[in-house]
C-alpha cells in the first residue's frame, strides 16, 4: 500500500493550478469550431474539452464573448501585414490579402464569426488594423476613405476564404448542361487550363480590386 | 354530440395528401436556418416544423442535400440578373451585385452554405449563371476568364452580405484607442460622415472591382 505522496494526491483530485491559460482555452475553442462549426462552441463544451468544471473556465474567461475576442486575436496574429511597413501600397495589399485569405481558408468556420465580431479591446487585431491604416495613409489615402477600402478588401478576402473549401465540381451543371450551354462551356474552359480554381478567382479579383481602388484614389 | 362529418374526421387524423410540397419544405427550411443557423437544419427538425413524420418528408425530399438544392434555387430566383440582357456590362454587374448582396444580407446564415454548394441540377441557379455568362461573353470576355471573374464578384458579394449584419461599432477600439491612434481616427472620420458603413464599403469595393476587371479585359 505505502503512503500516498502529497503531489500525487493533488493530481488525482483536480488539475494543478495554472493549467488553464488564455492560450490553452483559445486552442481548445479553435479545435471545437474547426470540428463542429461555430455552434459547437459553448462554454460548457469548452469546459468539457479542457476537462475542467465550467466554474473553473469562468474563473479565466468571463464569457463566450471574451473567448471569441481571444480567438480573433489569435487568428489575426497569423496574418502577415509586415509588407505595409516596407512595400509600396499595391504590393503590401497583395501580400497582406493572400496571407489573410490563407489563414481564414484554414479556419473557414470562423469566417462568419470574425466578419461581424467587434475589435474592441482585441489588441493584436487592432495592431494589424493600425499598421494597415498607416500603410493606406502613407500611400495618400484620404482618412475618411481608409476604412471603407479596408472593409471592401476584407469582404472579398472572407468570401474568397469560403470559396477555397468549395468542391472542385461546384459548377458542374450535371444533367442540365444542354439547357445552359454558355455557362457549361465557360466552366469547362476555365477548369481545362488546370491549376487551382479558387486561386485563379482570388487573383483576378484581388488584382482587379487593387487596380480599381488605386484608380479611385487617383481620380 | 351529433355525427362526425367525414372531412372533419380526416382532418383530425392526418393532414390531407399534398400538404407537403417543394415550396412548403423550402420555406420551412429557410425559417429554420434563419432562426437557428445552418446547424438548425436537420431532416428531423424540418419534419417537426412541418408537423409530419420524417418518413413523409423523405417521400418528398430524398435527402438534406436535395432540400439544400431547393433552398439555393429559391434564394437565387430572388436575385435580379435581368440587366445582363439589356444594359452595358458595368451597369449590369452593378445592378446584379447590389441585388445579390441584398438577398444574402437578408439570409446571412445561408452565406457559408450556398458559397460552397454545387449548382448541379439546380435549374434556377443555373439559369442565373447562364444569363450572367451570356452578358460577360457579349461584352467581349474570353470564355476562360468568365468563371474566375464571376467567382471573384461572388466572393466579394458573399463577404459583403456578412458585413451588413456587423454591429455598427465593430471597429470601436475601446480602451485601446490611445494605442492605435491612426486606425481609431480613420474609423471616426469614416463614420462621422453618416450614412451606412456597409453600403459605403460595398460601393467602394464594387466600383473598384468593376473598374479593375474592366481594365484587365482591355489589357
Amino acid at each position: 500500500m505505502g503512503t500516498v505522496r502529497p503531489d500525487a494526491q493533488r493530481r488525482a483530485g483536480r488539475p494543478p493550478q495554472g493549467v488553464l491559460s488564455r492560450t490553452r482555452i483559445t486552442g481548445a475553442a479553435l479545435e471545437l469550431i474547426d470540428e463542429a462549426g461555430y455552434d459547437g462552441l459553448t462554454m460548457s463544451a469548452l469546459a468539457r474539452r479542457l476537462k475542467v468544471a465550467p466554474s473553473a473556465l469562468y474563473n479565466h474567461a468571463a464569457s463566450k464573448q471574451e473567448v471569441l475576442r481571444w480567438l480573433q486575436d489569435h487568428v489575426m496574429t497569423m496574418v502577415d501585414f509586415s509588407a505595409f511597413a516596407t512595400e509600396p501600397w499595391a504590393d503590401a495589399v497583395r501580400s497582406w490579402a493572400w496571407s489573410y485569405r490563407g489563414v481564414f481558408a484554414r479556419h473557414a468556420p470562423l469566417v462568419p464569426v470574425i466578419a461581424v465580431l467587434p475589435v474592441t479591446d482585441a489588441a493584436d487585431t487592432l495592431r494589424m488594423y493600425e499598421e494597415v491604416a498607416r500603410g493606406f495613409l502613407a500611400a495618400g489615402w484620404p482618412e475618411d476613405r481608409v476604412v471603407p477600402a479596408i472593409v471592401a478588401l476584407e469582404s472579398f478576402i472572407y468570401g474568397s476564404a469560403l470559396d477555397v473549401s468549395a468542391p472542385s465540381d461546384i459548377f458542374d451543371s450535371g444533367a442540365l448542361a444542354g439547357e445552359f450551354p454558355l455557362f457549361t462551356s465557360a466552366v469547362r474552359s476555365s477548369t481545362g487550363s488546370g491549376g487551382n480554381a479558387a486561386d485563379a478567382a482570388f487573383r483576378a479579383g484581388l488584382e482587379g480590386l487593387i487596380t480599381g481602388l488605386d484608380k479611385q484614389l487617383a481620380d
